[in-house]
């Protein structure tokens, strides 16, 4: 599905649900919008009066740590008015359809929702069904997309490796059930990566991932030669009831990522994982407090990156 | 009961707990003063510093989207301090009565408070008994009231109908267990309405409701007849189990308003419900979302409506 | 344990963790900056810039009324922006460390953690643990310390006996539980008073309390003897199934606070409570609201206090 819906007729940035079907230059701009954000020391965020007035809901239907925490501070740092609903304790315990939550928010003047929902394509339909003046970020949504969290990745990885375009990056662990993976992928791809390496036993495979534009490993010894960005995925033990699945320390031993393992990729190698992190099951501890990750990183850009995308989103619909 | 703890000795608003005993006068002040927030394009909610370093706590004690969120953005267009407390959360899980909890807000130089609770008279025993300086607004309490409702409606047939003089208001559906309907009622007569007209099963009516100024209809075809605002109820689903009650279809068949029941009050009449909507329950959805429809258009006027009861109730302490 | 873990190199305040360790000087230093918010009615707090830009998370693992929100006020007086995180509901459902948890938080460019925890200790790790810059307020932690409380309950007691010298204390209840009294003993050894007198059941009194340096007694008739301030604890109901506790009718009649044992104590005592009140329980209602209870008065002075420690707290990083 190419995603017109996301860009306005001027072909500026309307709603975020996810990477695929935006372009490269549309990509480049939030990365640089987000690099304006950020202080000199690189441990500052400035505070910027780009949303004053404006009222932003948080809309979360699935937990959340981070995601929620860090849209959170970016509105603020954007100073922006922020309502945090968590949709349990709201009128759909009384019935309601979520349109109808919608319509009811939509008419309170609000001017973006940033959507979280275990449900695959719910922030593209609120996105379809909302006020024209109101704008959809998606946070997340089922195991299609997490664009934030890729657009805070591809931001992490150009602080440090600045081009894209002769970087071998493996994504490793759970693909199937990975929103962040399909996200990173699209993002790898339309960025220009010289590969993009899914790294994962056959089970947490999709069918024809090889579809995706990605090469394919089943072995982590193999599959980490060359490799630029180890980008780590949280084994979503939830779903690890299934009798195909590995035991988690037989997970470890095959796909965890250790300090001998990691020495099979680029020294200059850089560590990822979006988050919460399984110690002793994808990742050894050493590794994810070790000098070559950037796990915190990625939390510290997160706010940078969500300040643009929230920015360029609102922009058109400025005069309202 | 007529309400003078309502009114300071000057007669300006001190609490908003119930609309019996508030004059027209003083109810029409409240509609003119949410029309001076409104913005020149109606779609538009002014940002005003009236209440800049007050602060004003949502007390809920029963779950809300609509009232609650309402409140909070009312009070953040207000430039108040808001803070939002679901008290399953609080002190009165340790077994502190709700009077204790009262008493120490209101030693942390609280100015108002907001609250919904499921017992008759919660808000007005709380402003009995709490500081002089602060104001309490309900929000709904038990089946007895809920005034700021019923003052968002006024606002929105006064806004399409200009006067209340020549218009007969049909008030549809679950009547006894309505605090919405109670405020209504005398919202309505207070401000003049020419007929209030209950339709409602036996079932679903008090006692005597002729007393409260009101003719009767138990056929809803019949009860439609010249009426020039269709004010819906929901059906408290929560208490159908009584066996002397309906089930939803055969509710619907008999008092669910559908396009050509519709058809049956005047070309111009509109309708109303305080929501959320049991679509197909007490409303069709083509009813609910058509031309006639003003649903949307009370949520948004609940905020400037909201605005203006918060101020004027906070004007006199103004000092403090 | 000493904690210099508290104090910058420049002995100024850096964490507020316990009592424990902090000079007469220091402790004088919070009264002082405290005062300094109270406005001239003594019924208004001061709003201040000195933390606009910071960001303070509140981090409740246990539920609290009146500590959460003291903290939410005193945080917005002092115009910081304020996130209040209820622990259940966050990642660590996911199974993610406390540490990471944190790690993940101060990559966020927050300035302060407010910690209440149920587990003794949990503040103390947390500042030990987290980043250079972040300063930690602990809010009560198992039955450690409460440590904002006693300085509240300081604050309340200087501004109506001005000097500690001459004062003869009394803590009554539930000692052996109380977080409170332990940080109370500590201030009030800290600060000069001429004795520090626990009166309880031996049940309720941990092993060689004298040791703390207070006195014993067992008998609340003798005990309230010459007593200038009366703290009394709210007993922990939660903990009286033990077959070696009283039934709480016992309790009150031994130990409860009543008119006429306040009788014994000096004409002028005031009476104190860190609330919840279990009336009948540990104090009778017509003590708890009468002339000499200042219970409402430490729940508005928390705010001045809390304004003072974390405002001393976050001045060295002023620069961050």
């Amino acid at each position: 599905m190419t995603d017109n819906l996301q860009l306005n007729a001027d072909g500026k940035l309307k709603h975020f649900l996810t990477i695929e079907g935006l372009s490269r230059a549309l990509l480049t701009e939030i990365l640089d919008t987000a690099e304006s954000f950020v202080g000199v020391s690189d441990q500052q965020i400035k505070k910027v009066p780009l949303l004053r007035g404006k009222t932003i809901v948080n809309l979360f239907f699935e937990n959340s740590t981070r995601t929620r925490t860090t849209f959170e501070l970016a509105a603020k740092r954007l100073s922006a008015d922020v309502l945090s609903m968590s949709i349990a304790t709201s009128s759909t315990s009384k019935g309601e359809s979520l349109l109808d939550t919608i319509r009811n928010l939509e008419s309170m003047f609000v001017d973006m929702f940033v959507v979280r929902h275990a449900i695959s394509g719910a922030a593209h339909f609120i996105a379809q069904h909302t006020a024209p003046h109101i704008s959809v970020i998606n946070a997340g949504d089922g195991q299609h997309a997490h664009p934030t969290q890729a657009m805070l990745d591809m931001f992490t990885i150009r602080q440090i490796k600045k081009d894209f375009a002769p970087l071998r990056v493996a994504i490793i662990g759970d693909i199937l059930h990975s929103r962040v993976a399909r996200s990173q992928i699209q993002a790898l791809n339309t960025l220009g990566a010289k590969e993009i390496r899914v790294i994962a036993p056959k089970t947490l495979l999709p069918a024809h991932v090889e579809t995706l534009g990605v090469t394919v490993s089943h072995d982590l010894t193999e599959g980490l030669q060359d490799i630029d960005v180890v980008m780590m995925l949280r084994l979503q033990k939830e779903r690890m009831t299934s009798a195909l699945l590995p035991s988690e320390s037989e997970y470890f031993k095959c796909f965890g990522l250790t300090e001998s393992k990691l020495k099979i990729a680029k020294p200059d190698a850089i560590v990822m994982h979006p988050g919460p992190i399984n110690r002793g099951v994808e990742i050894e501890s050493t590794v994810a407090d070790g000098p070559q990750s950037v796990i915190l990183k990625q939390v510290s850009n997160g706010i940078a990156v969500r300040m643009a995308i929230m920015s360029m989103a609102m922009q058109p619909q400025g005069a309202f």
